[in-house]
């Protein structure tokens, strides 16, 4: 049980240790520790909500931990408290996720005012979103104004922390359409920023086509009202464009239609979806667990794939069975 | 009460009275109604699937009715029997759907071989979505083998359709990305196929641009992997390049890996998927019909707004008051 060993006041003041240990606590699967964690998380709530978070993925290769070393130690640099949150939903149990690589971000990681934590498992409720939006709230009553969470870019877990997010950083490598076969579908329409990485050597003069390029195909793709989302060129292994990238950031936060905090409007939309995911998945959970429709369920599958009964039909067994 | 009047083997002939009456079943809000339709469904079941349902989609002034009346008279002409379904979440009850007005696609309408229906207005489960997804069965039934599923390119509908649809074919304007921004989001992620209506007169040129430019931006965006989306043009009013849209639609139809039918393949899914979302539809009905649950709901939700209590502390509190 990990829950006894936890220091919240620690982590109030910024403690690294406590806040590893806080967030250990949280990735357990124990029941006692879940209802430890989430005792923790209301104690803490209070002092959360105060950072900017910021998504960060991209294709392997695309050069995501340089530029994150880059881009954190910048913001350390200038003051800031930054840390990293890193999804990776193929990362299994024993670890071996993203960020496990020891070796990466050795700079970053050696900062007083950084944190980095690999991935989490993922958990039946909620999966690693869930465990990532606890996790920076954690960080974020530990004091860190800015979160910046790495995705793998497999498309599958940009979607589920999209909705935790302020602002989404997506980055490519300098090269016209063919290197973005290797982004998901649908990554593109959740970027706030594209940057254009690598664009250094014989690459700058690729990135700078690219970003013309990449302008272009966004101009096409409808994002949020308020925003139409910027292509830029960075050389993270240079530090070149890094800044350029934070000033976008402080740009979007300080968009404002009429005086309204956007941030703040989006967070109130993101934790109201969230909690309506999740009883979706306590619901299906229940069913799923409900011996008559497991009994069943499997059949009426079959029978709806083969046209055999209506999907209504077959959900209205469904619910005549969990009542059973 | 609809359903005493309804002649399943007149349907089944192909008589287009027998299948307006039971469409008129179908969208029937009356408990009695529902159940018959429901029975004349699975009765009606092992008749249906034998046609190709082809949405159709495009922003208003693109030419959508034009467009049909054109398509659809080349198929009926062709020896097809053509359905025409609408949906249009924004039509109220008392109708005023965007087929509403009968002097649209006239021509179409006086043909025996052609079946032409206005959008159904929402209904709480399943929605328009339901609706049409049974009217379409219906249609198969009485012997139409090619459906045209109209939209209003609004976004909303789209999404609810795609999801019991072969082929998506989306209508655009000739005239580079501005005409563009009228199209939602994710449209373009839906189609696959576009067509550039209006290649006719001084549009002629700026279509063969606008296809280009568009095919462009497809590359970009990622869609099945079996099939990239192609672009077309076509003049819906002087009768060109309509035969091009029906021969791409068969060799979309034809497209098999390794023989197997895709189409066959995405329906099963379309099914299975369409039963789950029915099942989480009935579970929330039930869940916002619970005293308790509808009684706390306004003031946890405002409390995650606020931040006050986790998504997750407010979702398990849903769950303990439905059990309560």
């Amino acid at each position: 049980m990990v829950s006894r060993s936890i220091d919240a006041s620690a982590l109030r003041a910024g403690d690294r240790r406590a806040l590893a240990k806080a967030i250990t606590l949280i990735e357990s699967q124990r029941d006692d520790d879940r209802e430890a964690s989430q005792a923790l998380l209301n104690d803490l709530l209070p002092h959360t909500g105060n950072s900017i978070r910021i998504g960060i993925t991209g294709v392997p290769g695309v050069g995501k931990s340089t530029f994150i070393e880059a881009f954190g130690l910048h913001l350390v640099a200038s003051g800031h408290r930054v840390a990293v949150l890193a999804v990776d939903p193929s990362s299994p149990l024993a670890g071996g996720s993203i960020l496990g690589d020891k070796t990466r971000m050795e700079a970053l990681s050696r900062e007083q005012n950084a944190f980095i934590r690999p991935s989490p498992a993922g958990s039946a409720l909620g999966g690693v979103a869930l465990k990532t939006r606890e996790s920076m709230l954690l960080c974020e009553a530990a004091g860190f104004d800015v979160i910046l969470v790495e995705t793998v870019g497999v498309g599958q877990s940009e979607h589920q922390v999209a909705g935790m997010l302020d602002y989404f950083c997506l980055l490519m490598l300098p090269g016209g359409g063919d290197e973005l076969q290797g982004i998901k579908k649908g990554i593109l329409e959740l970027a706030d920023t594209i940057v254009i990485n690598k664009a250094d050597g014989d690459g700058a003069g690729l990135a700078r086509m690219s970003r013309q390029h990449t302008a272009s195909a966004m101009a096409l793709i409808k994002h949020s009202e308020s925003w139409q989302p910027q292509v830029l060129t960075c050389s993270a292994l240079h530090n070149e464009g890094v800044t350029d990238i934070w000033d976008m950031v402080q740009a979007f936060r300080n968009q404002s239609a009429d005086g309204v905090d956007v941030i703040a409007v989006k967070r109130a939309e993101q934790n109201l979806a969230w909690m309506n995911q999740l009883v979706d998945e306590l619901l299906r959970l229940g069913l799923k667990r409900h011996p008559r429709v497991a009994q069943e369920m499997p059949a009426l599958e079959q029978q709806v794939k083969n046209a055999e009964i209506t999907p209504l039909a077959a959900a209205m067994e469904v619910m005549r069975l969990s009542l059973s």
